[in-house]
């Protein structure tokens, strides 16, 4: 991972060593704010739009006004890359804050949001996306609203480290016995060539590569049904697989110690991959 | 609020302005801490032990490895106090993250837990104490492990900014039709002599004061239950009150704009605010 010398911090950039975080600050107490991770391929970004209308949702959700238009952010956004000379694939953390102030439950009074930005290199994860990931399942203990990408994370970082300790890649979160998403990425099951997913309700994030996908599985023909399915449905599954900006399309190919199917990416999760390929400019610009 | 020029960095004081955070901090990024704020009466702690236990229980319940004992983070608190000269009415806020490192899900390897806590004055909410104060009520939809006092505070954070839009003091939570506890406080209902609680599970915080409330009770032959209660039973209630460090014994006298019975405080929450004030040490500091 490169370390990248300047970050945006609230409506300019700065150098990366001059923005710390004081104490009293509702991010670091209440994780009171919402962030995005945006993908970047060889330095351009993967759904940039589309990202930066959910932030302004998820700040929405929790009443967090941003100190700038969509137009602006993805002004300074495009700056950082090129302020940086960001050429290879990578990411950019976006986060929000509802600012720093001292520390009451109740929105402070005349507190601007505190915002920052950095990119950082993250190669794709080739050899996962070719042979599969194996996942867990564990119980979805996450509170209501997983719609808003906040900064309430605790549920989903003990579930990753679940998976992590198993020597797994992910962690599939079950709620009243149905499959809600995983720990940071949605997830899709295919039987008899129909794709199921959860439907974007309160209880998942509407990821924007999962928007995408459902977009890739309607110009490929592919029936794609947004309704929840159980863990016990996934033993029979034909194909499991997630997505997500760092994963992009990831298939599963064994959960809880268990093999789908043969045991190998399935060929719709394989032609989905392709589409992605395109979407995103990875093919062109390896050729 | 008086501004205390020295604070606890992890097991050291140091100026108040000399602490700061990096922003790939995990209390910033995932709330990934645990916290505690501990009453201060006079310039002594109440509670204390209590509050460092949980603090450990809550540690342990998201698997963070804190850097002391609890003898010497006794301690620390202590050299708090004195090098603070702190005299009056106040708290201390303790918090304890996962530690500063960059941002992934899982746990970061060889990153030590960041604790500070810093000391402010906080006067004794004497009116509404006599007074009562009034709720309203709204949905818990917070995650399944509350009894852990984590940073993860977003639910509550939006609860508490719902009644005070409302200018109510606090926001009853409800889950699955029946009250689990407030957005920072615990909650109580008297019915013909009983009081009721909702039971010390995962649904609520095990708050310092409702185990004194529950001792209280007990040496003053008052039944004490815990059973959850409805918004219903509220409604029919004789006394409703709640607890908190900072709150106290606080009568609810008016819940949804609808008065509880006679709209006074009642003669058990009394008796329960005035062995608390004892127990505090607060009537023979008064004297």
């Amino acid at each position: 991972m490169s370390v990248y010398p300047t970050i945006l911090s609230q409506t300019s950039l700065i150098s990366r060593d001059d923005l710390t975080y004081p104490f009293e600050e509702r991010g670091l107490q209440f994780g009171d704010g919402v962030y995005e991770v945006i993908r970047i391929y060889q330095g351009a970004y993967y759904l940039l739009t589309e990202h930066i209308d959910r932030l302004f949702r998820s700040a929405g959700g929790i009443k967090i006004e941003l100190p700038f238009s969509k137009q602006e952010i993805t002004n300074l956004l495009n700056d950082l890359l090129t302020q940086n000379e960001m050429a290879s694939d990578g990411i950019v953390y976006l986060q929000a804050t509802r600012g720093s102030a001292p520390r009451i439950h109740a929105f402070p009074a005349d507190t601007p949001a505190n915002v920052y930005a950095y990119i950082q290199d993250m190669p794709r994860k080739t050899e996962n996306l070719k042979n599969g990931v194996s996942a867990i399942t564990q119980r979805d203990t996450r509170w209501e609203n997983c719609y808003i990408k906040s900064l309430n994370l605790l549920p989903n970082v003990l579930a990753k480290q679940a998976a992590q300790e198993n020597g797994s890649y992910e962690a599939i979160l079950e709620r009243d016995g149905m499959v809600t998403e995983c720990s940071s990425s949605n997830i899709y099951l295919v039987k008899n060539g129909t794709i199921y997913t959860h439907p974007a309700t309160n209880r998942i994030l509407h990821g924007c590569v999962r928007m995408r996908v459902e977009q890739f599985a309607g110009d490929l023909d592919m029936p794609f049904v947004e309704e929840a399915f159980s863990i016990d449905d996934i033993k029979d599954a034909d194909e499991v697989f997630l997505s997500s900006s760092t994963s992009e399309v990831m298939p599963i190919v064994n959960v809880d110690g268990n093999q789908i199917a043969d045991g190998a990416p399935g060929s719709i999760t394989r032609r989905l991959q392709a589409v992605y390929e395109t979407d995103a400019g990875i093919n062109k610009q390896q050729a």
